[in-house]
């Protein structure tokens, strides 16, 4: 085991893009404008301020925002909301492994849909909703997707939201990830395409632009579902983190957001190039995508490379990443996801070299 | 209406008793010295120095510790491990309202049982036991209790902790408020007199200590029930508030703990002085037991007057409360939970005379 071990596997920044600075001036800002709103208990719909500020963002009135403690608690909101157990929920195939877990538990019938290196396969899914599969909703991450870091096209987005109004069903647009765009250009979202008809729930978070440790995160949707969706958030919690979410407002407002987005995206456009150059040089057989933004690269491996023994034999490397297989209900035994957030670029080729060295060792030994 | 509205509705602290400058420094201490656990995900676990802390505090091990997103976060948890529906779980008559939402909500046998001045009637709860009631747990708030202020004897804690070992359930020490004592002496926890036998699970907050913004609870309890229920909150939010834990765990180890709790006890005394006096003055005929400690004080007045057209009649003279019906499964119609957590010492008296006017009201048109 080589004692520096080299992480490809955990979607989370490096501490040095973090703002620690902006954040102290946040904190001190927060607590000096609004020492009431940041440490009274407030309600489930998260601290006024923000909840205004993320409504003007994305063009929707207050009453349909609700601010939570991550955006995963937002989605297990309306998981128990929306999922009834035996009914279809559509996914991309592959999706984030947490998703599947959360859709599973609630006893979904989680159907899960070829997403190509421009989105999901909206023609596949149209097929699948005229064999008379009626979903409560399709989840799609459409910003560099996790795992595979594929962004869906505009045409695509348009086509799923009238897919959405036609068989009757809601798109949940999960979108993380739409900040830390590094090439290419923004795409509308799926809530702007929808236009106020409710066909589309967005959720997204401050975890990428700001800090995971922050947990802040938010819902976007129907007004009425937001009403009973703010019901479970009280009777689970009372309110989410007035603190947290009282500095993550004033880091957006006294321009923390945008110096952090600056500072996330340079780092990981040069972090993505070095590790496609790295994959290019130590494992030419593999192929991949280059993303435009987020955290993450989907590498499929020639036929015949078990995930399983290759991450064991680069875990003895010192390397590590996630299986593809993680990310699907079946298949991806030669598919890894590799997050390059959290790797400095120093460590990105060493870390693509063991990762070769441990493909070599399993092509030996089968050879 | 009279525009400045008195309430003695809410269990919340008035700001001037938050501890702003101390929190401040806590916030930049946490991102110099740990920027890294403070901004980064974490586990379900809580940020680890804080569960240490607590761990220490208590004299268990570290993974008999999880520190959630408030305590209300780690009931709902607890409950949604332990209750079955239809199964028989103990509360106390009166309880907190919230406690008898979550409970009902999961389909919970609540059985509630006679909480007297000296606590939970455990010989009433003993003869419920003999008579083949088995419950998963019963839910107890030892320390100035919600909604009552009562505090139970430190022999009825022994007892209870018996009949639990005798009967095979599980204690649940829902203990907010124990650091709030402002009278008497501090009575050993169950968690304590159990000596590791695994009979009681404890949860507590900085809610009343720090401040309820910063959303920061915790439970202790047997090592298997802490790791099955990290589980669920590794599947619900991956990790909560890791900025606001950080913050919490520097003001406590430097000094402002301490120094919060002194402040807020000593207010709350006298507001619970004046509270008294005022009653004593202007409603002769309410009945109430002094509190030594925490919120609130459960008010009874004579038979006849309906609390709901008293809250009525007060709230048109500015004035508010929270009705005793709320607390209980029925019967209370003459009671009243009266915080005094949120309410300048200056503001109680004219609080107390709009309350008297109200009653009399009532009295009036009833003649």
């Amino acid at each position: 085991m080589t004692s520096d071990l080299i992480s490809f596997a955990r979607g989370a920044p490096s501490l040095d893009i973090v703002d620690i600075d902006g954040l102290k001036a946040a904190a001190d800002a927060a607590l000096t404008t609004d020492p009431g709103g940041a440490t009274g208990y407030g309600t489930a719909i998260g601290y006024p301020p923000l909840r205004k500020f993320l409504a003007e963002k994305h063009g929707v009135a207050e009453e349909q925002v609700l601010v939570t403690n991550g955006s995963m608690q937002a989605d297990a909101f309306l998981f128990d909301e929306l999922v009834e157990p035996g009914r279809a929920v559509v996914v991309e195939r592959p999706t984030y492994d947490r998703t599947l877990l959360g859709l599973r538990q609630r006893g979904a019938d989680v159907r899960a849909v070829t997403l190509d290196t421009d989105g999901i396969d909206t023609e596949e899914l149209a097929a699948l909703l005229e064999s008379g599969v009626r979903p409560t909703f399709a989840h799609v991450i459409p910003n560099f997707q996790n795992p595979a870091g594929y962004t869906l096209s505009a045409a695509k987005r348009a086509r799923l939201v009238e897919l959405a109004e036609a068989h009757d069903f809601i798109v949940f647009e999960d979108d993380p990830y739409v900040q830390i765009r590094f090439a290419g250009e923004p795409l509308p979202t799926m809530l702007e395409l929808d236009g106020g008809r409710g066909r589309v729930v967005y959720a997204s978070s401050f975890s990428k632009t700001v800090a995971p440790g922050v947990r802040v995160g938010y819902l976007v949707g129907p007004a009425d579902l937001i009403a009973r969706i703010r019901v479970r958030a009280t009777n689970t919690y009372i309110s989410p983190n007035m603190l947290a979410q009282a500095i993550v407002y004033r880091f957006c407002v006294d321009g923390g957001l945008e110096r952090s987005v600056a500072t996330v995206n340079a780092a990981l456009r040069e972090r993505a190039d070095v590790l496609c150059d790295a994959l290019a040089k130590h494992i030419p057989d593999a192929r991949f995508t280059k993303p435009d933004g987020g955290y993450f690269m989907w590498v499929e491996l020639p036929d015949g490379v078990n995930v399983g023994e290759l991450l064991t034999a680069a875990e003895q490397r010192g390397v590590t990443f996630v299986k593809g297989t993680d990310f699907l209900l079946d298949g991806g035994e030669s598919t890894l996801r590799m997050a390059y957030s959290g790797v400095r670029t120093d460590q990105i080729e060493e870390g693509v070299a063991r990762i070769a060295d441990a493909l070599g060792s399993l092509r030996v030994s089968a050879g």
